[in-house]
């Protein structure tokens, strides 16, 4: 008995933001029963991933230990912490627990993946819980920017393990529960083994607003609006969606929910009782009717997401409805990093439009989902466990977060993805590394980021291509000439003649000077053809290009 | 002689920061003879221009009109100001004016590209003046965030002319003159028909802080620091270099500059004069003797550039120097959006190294070089224009400095690149619309943004490439099977065979069927190939690439 231990694995979220996945353990070293809590995505960019759909946390620890997982834990609805489920659901096989909203929204994503909808099994709110080989487990309660948020309560046999999930500390955070900071001591009364702590805004340094400190600013805006309103903030924060409709009815305005992600999302708040009362909306056919002045439009997009319903405002029409000079659109949003050109180019095009952009830099029409470093601490208070491992974060947020905890009583650990950590250990004490890393969900199949395919695809975006084709008779000799086509290179080079027919010449002169040994060998020839190729336009452009060669031999 | 006019004619930073050149004529219309202020360029992006070196003002119009161009005159040397003037000398061949440490940094840019320095000519500022054609042009002292900065005075029979360039009111910059609110109000005194002004900073309404406000500041970090201290900011903010180096040495430490642009700033600032009492450095070499906690580099990378000090000092090692824990790593500087990725990368590595990261999320550590809203209304104030004349911003900085100009006696004109106004006309007249755009250094060709190059390169960074090759004999049968290679695409599909395979059946299949007048046609043909191709691609793995088809014809 005294050799079976508890231990904890990221295997995403821990050293980045986004892609939530963390593996927790209780058995004999090796034979631990295991549960997954969360299994998000994070999304792609040209810089690292051009051409990728989706990321999902790379999950080949967990499949060959698929026999030990009992189940698999959602604490809220977000993306980063749901969204891989449906996709990485054949390979793990487990059943998915979660509240009802969470449910309904992973339900969904199952159903489009043609996977059973029973397979993820709606959980009441703590104090149940559900049982899962070794651990029981419960869903506490938890403010954030989703409804139905919750920290995990995993009782184990070597004691008690928070897992805060993605938290604010809001006492009226508009739609969903308020912090209940009566509950989490009570949770926490008995005594906690390790705080797993949410650590994304470690680095701001002044106590959290709640979601409802935005209402009165929003409706004063709207209030003020001579033309149409429109107002974009992420779908999932059904309070501010909320907020934003309210302000709208009470400027005498009709609402319109624009973009799929917006419906869907009051839909399933509906459906599950957590959004009631939400104002009656006009659908797009109907709101092109309504005179402007007395139309507000909520609409998806505040990343500047291309396709969303923002970015097509600013191309001109989205539905049949046009922004003009003197309409005002809302960014109820933050920008996150990495998304700045997106949505600077959206603001530039709605001021080529006439139309007044007002964005967060006043701080007064958004505020945060996440604890800031002042409630980070008042929750190591409220459940002062023995160690606090910071989890959601790039690496400076979980250093900063294991720092504030050094002049407090508890040990806090430093635990990137694939760091394997016995927390039942008197210090807790890393017993191994763990390959981790990402997959990418690229067209209809998966495959490894380290996989080569998109380093192929960054090299042709920065150097172009060349595919050479070179067809040879039985004795080796070339039959024709070499030839070329270029993808994304200068037509021109220095020497003014078009780069194929320098390329061509140059090749041609090779093939020309090149012993018949080379020419016999394929792999030998393709190599010193890509060189030529590349060395002559090099020469010509000053690019060295991706070069796909293709030997034809006739014989 | 009424029918003279003065014109001016933004062909870059007037709908973007960065890429600064703009055109002042005056003369019978189309006939004026023409100046150019300022010849900048802007960087590259992976979104938008992977693979680009540099992006240059298209100058297409300017070219057809270079014999009227009496010259080139340039305010300061930011790159965004000077950078294509090497650039584009072959193509307009007017002579540079500039103050000497500006006209010290285009020579170097001169001989860089062969050009011959004496192109650049140095001027003495205001109240010393150029003429060139019917305009007279002083260049009077400006604070910014680099040395001698200049606004133009630009003299033309129908009245007086403001260029602001870049500016700020700081009356303590550190290096270099001062705000001379005297000189600005004697030089306004007699009446300006126009203002142009920078815009950049319209949405910041605090004052601009001075400077010399973030000395002190640096100073407590440095001398409380335990370990080494590295230090990044703008090269060409010298101010700031300086003050960075003197913190340093009064903490007792050997300061080192690393990254050659630091090095080449440093030392076209003392060459010129406008450096003087620089602490002596150490060399990279003997900074390596140097105890760390008596060490001070100050290095390049600001802005998260790849191949710069900062990101090789993340990576582990630059110039035989190795940060570890305990040292300090100071953003002496602000995030250009766009650059967050990069930015964010290096934190995180040197997170990963125990080295604690300061930036300027405190605000103490960096100011702005650029006049927020108060003082840009109070350089309306001082200069009391005709016409203001915002430029140098996105269009939604160039909107919000029209709009803070209604209240005030002065009309405001919105002209973004291209557009050609009549600053003669009793009101502000835009003339006509002119082509303008943006060209790239790709390599070492130049090429037009939509020329359809970079397009391609971005389309196989989304959708991955696959070469076809087809050989056919006389009577248009093929001559074994088709041949494919891709690259930038996952190897195994849906059906669990090789993509390759699939492809090559598809195609095979395709040809046997195609009839002997698709085949006799190798436009059809090539067309066919393709479509079967993305087709087959698309069904097997979800994406649908790019194609490169070859067919050989043997005869």
């Amino acid at each position: 008995m005294s050799n079976e231990r508890v231990i904890y694995l990221p295997l995403g979220g821990a050293g980045e933001i986004g892609m939530n996945a963390y593996v927790y353990g209780y058995g004999k070293p090796g034979k631990e029963k295991l549960i997954l809590v969360d299994l998000g995505v994070t999304f792609p960019d040209m810089d690292g991933s051009p051409g990728v759909d989706l990321i999902l946390p790379d999950i080949s620890w967990l499949e060959k230990r698929k026999g030990d997982l009992e189940a698999i834990f959602v604490t809220h609805a977000h993306e980063d912490h749901v969204g891989a489920v449906a996709h990485h659901y054949d390979r793990l096989g487990a059943p998915v627990y979660a509240r009802a909203f969470t449910a309904n929204i992973a339900r969904r994503k199952m159903a489009e993946h043609g996977h059973p909808e029973k397979a993820v099994r709606t959980v009441s709110p703590w104090p149940e819980t559900v049982t899962a080989g070794p651990f029981t487990v419960g869903f506490a309660p938890i403010s954030h920017s989703i409804p139905e948020s919750s920290g995990l309560v995993i009782d184990t046999p070597k004691g008690r393990l928070v897992h805060t999930g993605d938290f604010k500390i809001d006492t009226a955070p508009g739609v969903g529960e308020p912090f209940d900071h009566a509950m989490w001591e009570e949770i926490a009364k008995d005594g906690v083994l390790a705080l797993m702590c949410d650590s994304t805004n470690v680095f701001s340094r002044h106590e959290g607003r709640s979601e409802s400190t935005v209402g009165p600013e929003i409706e004063k805006l709207v209030a003020s609006a001579k033309g149409m309103v429109a107002a974009t903030t992420f779908a999932s924060n059904v309070a501010r969606v909320k907020t934003l409709a309210e302000a709208g009815v009470r400027a005498g305005r009709s609402v319109c929910l624009m973009g799929r992600a917006m419906r869907r999302m009051v839909d399933a708040a509906e459906e599950t009782g957590v959004l009631k009362g939400f104002p009656q909306t006009v659908s797009p056919e109907d709101a092109k009717n309504v005179p402007r002045e007395n139309l507000m439009l909520i609409v998806t997009g505040s990343q500047g997401e291309r396709r969303a319903a923002s970015a097509q405002l600013a191309n001109g029409k989205y539905q049949g409805i046009t922004l003009k000079e003197g309409d005002t659109f809302l960014f109820s949003s933050k920008t996150i990093p990495g998304n700045e050109r997106g949505v600077i180019r959206i603001i530039n095009q709605f001021s080529e439009m006439g139309v007044d952009v007002v964005d967060d830099d006043s701080g007064l029409y958004h505020v945060s989902g996440h604890a800031n470093r002042p409630d980070l601490e008042a929750m190591h208070e409220i459940i002062r466990p023995q160690i606090v491992v910071p989890m959601h974060g790039e690496h400076r947020h979980l250093r900063e977060h294991v720092k504030i905890c050094k002049p407090k009583p508890m040990k806090a650990v430093l635990a990137v993805n694939g760091t394997m950590i016995d927390l039942s250990a008197n210090t807790p004490t890393v017993l191994e590394y763990v390959e981790t890393g990402r997959t990418y969900l690229d067209g209809s199949v998966q495959v490894g980021a380290m996989d080569g395919i998109v380093r192929d695809r960054i090299r042709m975006a920065l150097n172009g291509h060349v595919s050479v084709n070179v067809i040879l008779d039985e004795d080796d000799e070339p039959l024709g000439e070499p030839w070329c086509e270029v993808k994304g290179l200068a037509e021109i080079g220095i020497s003014n003649a078009p780069l194929v027919d320098v390329l061509e010449e140059d090749l041609s002169q090779y093939l020309g000077r090149a012993g018949n040994k080379v020419r016999a060998n394929d792999d030998k020839l393709e190599e010193e053809l890509r060189r030529v190729t590349r060395q002559s336009a090099n020469a010509e452009i000053g690019k060295k290009p991706e070069v796909t060669v293709i030997i034809s031999r006739m014989s």
